[in-house]
C-alpha cells in the first residue's frame, strides 16, 4: 500500500469527548488521514468541526446518509476507505449498516449497538460483505493486557482459577445528568444508551477484559444491579459473580458512584501457581506473582515481554504509554490488516489483532444476561447468547 | 493500679504461630506478665514452652483444668487475673466457659468458638459474671482503622453506598493438609474449624472489619462458595454479594487459593462525597478520596488524625507500625480496660475499645448465613442472628 | 490558519528510535503533516523510509542541503513550513542555522548543539530571522510538570529550600557500545555527543526540568563525574550539589549505569510549608506535601488541576497520558504558536509555551560547568553562561 | 538461661519519645524485665514515670550515679544485668563509662557519644572490661535491611557501583526549637546535640545504613551543609558525595526541612547486574532489580529470604512489622548474646548480630569529616578516623 487509510468520522464534532480520542487515536502511527466527516447532527456543528479539522468544505457533510451516498460515488482512489461510527450507542446500528452496503469498511466505538439483536444483524452483514468491523475495546489494546494474555495462554500459571474484575467511576456519584452534563445525560439515558447504565458502559469493558485476557468464557453468572442515586433511570452499579467455562469462578463490579475513583479498571487473576494483576490507570506495569517466588513487575518496553507485548509498544521501557496508544493499537493494527487485505496479504493475526463481532455480541449478550439475572430470584443464570433469551427493556 | 496484669495462656505453645503473637501483643506495652499457661496438648511441649518463657515449673500446667482450678485457689495478690485462648477454634469454647465459671476474664482468639449456638452461650456467660471477655479480631487494631471508622462516623462522606473488601491469600493454593501441614491440616478440617473454611478463617475478619468501620450492619447476603483444591473437606474460596441496614451495597471476597497472594486484606468504602481505601499489607496509609479534590493520603502517627487513632498509635509519622502494634492495641485496650474495672474506674470508650462477645457473634452468625446462602437457589438469604436459622454442619 | 502546518524531518529513518517519536508527536493532533524528509544520510535508507511514511518521491531527500534548497524554491502554498532535526548531537547546528537562513522554522531534538558556542550561534541566528526554533526537552511537556510548576509559581509552598532531581537509567551498564549498540555508540562517543555522556544525555533534562518547576536558575555547582564501565569514553554516571539564585539547594544526579532502572527522571521540591514529588514513570501523578496536612494526589485530567495543566491534558482523569502526549505537547504548543504567527495573531504564552533556545543555552552551560566543577578541585563552580569560561573537550 | 534479662534504664521517663521506644522493643519478646530506673533528672518525673512502669520504690532512682552504686551492690541473683541509656546525646558518655565500671552491659541509643574522642574512649572500655555494648541503629535491624545486605554479600548484584542514600524529615521545618519543642531544642543545641545537627541526628543513620548494606567503608566525601531556617544554631539539612574502599560512588542527603516529609529514610544500591531498593516507611518490601529480568520484590516472612532474614522476622507473609520490630530484633540480638556469653556459650554471629561499638566510632567519624569537608574549600575530605583530625566544635 503506498498511501494512508482514508477514514470518515460519523459523530465526534467538537466538544464530543471520544470523538478527539478516535481522531488521535487514528493520527498517531501515520497510517490514517481523516478525509471526510458527517460530525454532528447539528449542522452549524458539524461545519465548524470540519474547519477546526481542516477538512474540505465538499466533503464535511452534515449527515451521514448522505455522507455515505456521496463518498460511494466518489472514484476509488479518492473516497474514504473506512467510516470510524462515534455516535451515541443508540446511532451505532443504522450508519454502521449503511456503511456495509455501501462497501465501507467500520470502526465502531463500544457497545457495538444497543441490542444482542443488532449486533447480531451487524456480524451477519458483516459477514456476507467480507469487510471488516473493528469494535474499539479500548482496554484490550494496552500492551500489558497483550503480555497477561499470552502468559495465561502460555500455562505459566497453570490453570486459571479466579478473575477478579473492578470498573470503577465516581462521575456519576450525583445526578448530574439533570445538571446540564451531556455525557451523564446520554449515558443514563435507556433509549439513547441501552438496557443497562454503569453494566452497559463499563461492566462490557471489565467482562471483555476478563474473558479476552483467560481466554475464557463466562457460562454463568449472578447480577445484583443498583440505581444508587435517587431519580436515575438506569443501573449506576452492580457486582456480579461469574463461572467460567473451564471452572473458574469471579467477580465482576462495575460503578459510576464510587466517589473520588477516576477510571479505576482494575483486574486480578490466579491460576494455580501465581497469578497478574493490572490497573487501567498505572498500565505499564503488570505484576505477576508466584506461589513460591518473588512477585514480578513487568513493564512495558522491556525485552523480557511477548512478541505481541512488542508488536503492541512504541516506547522503550521507561516511557510510559497510555490509554491513546492503547487506542491507537487498535486503529494501527485494524489498519494493518485493512492495507494487507486491500493488498492481497496476510498480517500475522498472532501479532496483529483487534477486537470486532465477536466481542460485540459477547459484549451485548453480557448486558442481556446480566439484566436477566438482575430480574431474577434465582441465584445463577445461565449465560445465553441469542435472542430469544433476551430481556426486554 | 499498682502492678501488671497477670496473664495466663491456654495453648501457644512453642511452634504455634498464634500463641507467640499474643505473647509479644500483650507484652509490648509493659501492662501484662505472663504467669502461667498450658501451652499444649502434649505434656512435654508445655512444659518445654513453659522453660522457654521463664514460667516458674509449678504454673506450668499439662491441662488447662487443672491450670483453671490451681490458679483459682492461689492467693488474689498471685493468680492469674485473664486467661488467653489460643488453641484450635474447636477448643475456644470449654476453656472460656469454665475459666469465666471460675472468675477469670478472658481472651479468646477469632473465631469466637465453632458455632452460632456456643458463641451465644459464651455471650450469656459473660453477661451473668459480669467478667471481660476480648476477641482479638486484630485487623480492627490497626490506627487507620480507627481513622477510618471515625471519618466514617464523623459523616465526611455523607451516607455511605458502597463497600468492597477482599481477603486474598495464597497459602492453600495446594493441598498442603496432606503434606504435613500442621496450619492447614486443622484450618481445613470441619471437626477442627467449623462449618466454613476459608469463609470462617479469614471471611469473618473481612465482614468485621466492613461493618467496624461503616457502623452497618449486613442485612441480606448472597454467598458463593468454592472448593478450589480438589480433596479439600472445605471451602477455599468464596465471593458473597452485601446488603447493608442503611441501604448500602456490596461485595466480599474471600480465598487461601489466591496464589501469590500473602495476606491481603483491602477495604474500599464510598459515600456520597468521597470514600476511602485501606490494605492491612501497608497499614499506616489510608487512601481519602473526594469527588472533587484530590486524594489525600493519610497516615498514622501524623498531627491531623483522629483522637481514637492517636490513642492506637504508639510512634510517631513515619515509624512504621505493624500487625503485631495493631494486635498490641487489642490487648493494651483490654488491659486498661480491665485496670479501670478492677480499680472501679471509667475509661472513655471512645478511645479505648476492643471487640467482644458481639463481635463474636456477628461473626458466627456470617459464617452460618453464608453457608446458608451458600446451599440456597434463592438468590438473596435474610441475615439471622439467631440459633434456628442456622445450618447444620 | 485553514491548514495543517507542513513538517520536513532530517534524520529520523527508519531505524532510529526519535524520529518515530517526533512523527507520533507532531501527527496527533492533526495539526501537523509531515510532507517531506531528508531521513537518512545512507540514501537508500532515506529512499525506503520515505516510502515507508508515505512521502511522495520527489520530495524524499538524500540529503538535507538539497532538501532545504529545493523546497525553500516550492511555491509558499506547497513548501515546508518547519523542519525537524533529530540527527546525533554533533549533526544538530549546521542544518538548524541553514534551515533558518532559508526562512524555516525548526524544532530540534535537544541538545540543542554540541556547544555552548554554537548554542549562542543558533540564538543569535533565530534572533534576527524573527524566526521560532522548538527545542523538545520532552519532559516539561507532561501535564504534571506544567501543573507543578504553577503551583510554585503561585507561592503555595512558600520560598522553595529544596530541590532533588536525579534522572537514572541502566542501559549502558555494560559496554554495549562495543556491541553493535548504535544508540550506545553515538552517545558515548565525544565526537558525535559532546563533552560530556549521561551529564549530558539525561543530566540536561533533569537541569531543565529542576530549573523549569522552580523558576529558579543554577549559580554554583559542586560536580562529579564518573566513568563506571571500563573503556567507555564519556562519564555515564554523576552528581552534582547545586546553588540556586533564590538561595535553595539542590542535588542533582544521572547515571545510565544504575542497573535495572529504565528512564527513572524523578524529582522533589520543598518549600517553607510544603513540597511535591513527580515520577516521570508515573506521570500522571504529583504529590503534593504539606507540614500539617495529608498529603495530596494531583493527578492529570481532574478538575481541579491548573489552566497550563488543563490546556496541556488530552483526557479525563484516570486515562493515563505518556511520554508521547508530552512530546505531543510540544509539538502542539510549537504548531499553535506559529500558527497563530502566520495569521498575525497572539497566543496566550501563560497557557501555550515550549522550549526553546533560551533552555538550549542554559543546557549546554550545564554541561559546561559540570565538566569545568568535574576537573576543578575547588568545592564551588559559579555557574557561567558564556563561552570564554568553557572547558575545551 | 532459666531467666529473663533485668534491665535498668537511664533516662526515658514518661514524656521522651525515645525511651518509651526502647521499652517496648525490649519487652516485645519476652526476654527482658525492667527492673529499675533513673528515668529523669527531675526526681518527680522519675518518681511519676517508675510508678507508671510498675517499678518497685526502691529501685526507682533520682539520679543515674546512685542507681549504678546500688545496683551494684544488690546480689547477682537480683542485680540489673544492663543499663539502657536513652539520655540526650551529650549524656550518653559518662554513665555508660560508669556503667562499664560497674560492671555492667550497656545499650545506648545512637549516636553513641557527641565526639569521636569519647566514642573512642568508651570503645577502648568496651575492649578491657570485656563487656558488651550494643548500640541502637534501629533501621539495620530491618528484616529486609538484612536480605539486602545479604545479597550483596552473596554478590547476586556483581561489584557494587553506586549508592543512593536519603533521610529526609520535615519537622524541623519552622524553628520550632524557639516555640517550645523539646525534641527540637536539644536536638537543634550544639552543647546537647553534638558539633552537627541534622547530619548527626539521621545523617549518620543514613551513613550507618550504606555501609551496612554494601559491606563498604566510605573513604572520601564532599559535604556542604546548610542552615535553612533562619535562627537555627546547627545545620538542618546537607548533601555529601560519597567514594567508596571499593570504587564505588554515591551521594547522601539528610534534611529535616523537607517540609511534608515524615521519616523517609531510602536507599538504592546498584552493582553490575542489578540493584536493590528499600523505603523504611514501607519498610517489609525490597525491590531487587535486574538488568535483563523483571524486578522482583522481595517480602519480609517469605520462603525465599535468607536465614538471617528470617532470623529476624517474627510475623508471616503480609503480616506487616514495623519500626518497633527493627528495634526489636536489636534487642533480641543482644539479649541473645549476652545469655549466651552469661551461659558460657556461642551465638550465631551470621544471624544474631547487632550495632556496637565499631558502627558508634564510624558514626562520630562520620560526623567529624562531615563537618570538617564543609568547611574546606577543596572538593574531596579524605575519610578520617582519628581524634587528631577531628575540627573543635
Amino acid at each position: 500500500m503506498n498511501r494512508k487509510l482514508r477514514m470518515g468520522m460519523i459523530g465526534g464534532g467538537k466538544d464530543a469527548f471520544i470523538g478527539a480520542i478516535h481522531r488521535i487515536a487514528a493520527n498517531a502511527d501515520g497510517l490514517i488521514e481523516l478525509v471526510c466527516g458527517a460530525l454532528s447532527i447539528n449542522p452549524e456543528t458539524a461545519v465548524e468541526s470540519g474547519r477546526m479539522l481542516f477538512l474540505p468544505e465538499n466533503r464535511t457533510y452534515t449527515n451521514w446518509e448522505e455522507m455515505l451516498e456521496k463518498e460511494s460515488q466518489l472514484p476509488e482512489g479518492e473516497r474514504m476507505d473506512f467510516v470510524t461510527i462515534v455516535t451515541p450507542n443508540f446511532a451505532h446500528f443504522a450508519p454502521a449498516m449503511a456503511a456495509l452496503d455501501k462497501g465501507f469498511h467500520v470502526v465502531i466505538e463500544k457497545p457495538i449497538t444497543v441490542s444482542l439483536a443488532e449486533a447480531q444483524q451487524l456480524a451477519q452483514k458483516v459477514e456476507e460483505t467480507g469487510l471488516t468491523l473493528c469494535l474499539t475495546h479500548t482496554y484490550t489494546g494496552y500492551p500489558m493486557v497483550k503480555q497477561a494474555k499470552q502468559m495465561v495462554k502460555d500455562g505459566v500459571f497453570g490453570k486459571i482459577r479466579k478473575v477478579y474484575v473492578s470498573y470503577h467511576q465516581g462521575w456519576l456519584s450525583k445526578l448530574s445528568e439533570r445538571e446540564g452534563n451531556a455525557q451523564a445525560a446520554w449515558r443514563t439515558d435507556p433509549k439513547r444508551s441501552g438496557k443497562a447504565g454503569a453494566m452497559g458502559d463499563i461492566g462490557t469493558h471489565a467482562f471483555n477484559l476478563a474473558e479476552y485476557i483467560t481466554g475464557q468464557q463466562v457460562t454463568k453468572l449472578c447480577a445484583a444491579l443498583n440505581i444508587v442515586v435517587e431519580g436515575r433511570a438506569l443501573d449506576d452499579d452492580g457486582g456480579v459473580l461469574l463461572q467460567f467455562d473451564n471452572g473458574a469462578t469471579g467477580v465482576l463490579t462495575a460503578s459510576q458512584v464510587t466517589a473520588g475513583e477516576e477510571n479505576n479498571l482494575s483486574i486480578k487473576i490466579y491460576g494455580e501457581e501465581g497469578g497478574l494483576e493490572w490497573h487501567q490507570q498505572e498500565p505499564n506495569t503488570l505484576l505477576v506473582k508466584w506461589l513460591n517466588k518473588p512477585t514480578e513487575v513487568y513493564r512495558a518496553g522491556m525485552a523480557f515481554t511477548s512478541d505481541i507485548t512488542k508488536a503492541n509498544t512504541r516506547t522503550p521501557g521507561g516511557h510510559p504509554e497510555g490509554y491513546l496508544e492503547a487506542f491507537g493499537n487498535i486503529y494501527r493494527n485494524f489498519a494493518r490488516t485493512l492495507m494487507a487485505k486491500m493488498d492481497g496479504e496476510a498480517v500475522d493475526t498472532s501479532l496483529v489483532e483487534f477486537p470486532s463481532v465477536k466481542e460485540g455480541i459477547r459484549g451485548m449478550a453480557f448486558i442481556d444476561n446480566v439484566v436477566r439475572s438482575h430480574e431474577s430470584n434465582e441465584k445463577w443464570t445461565t449465560f445465553e447468547v441469542s435472542v430469544e433469551h433476551a430481556v426486554v427493556a
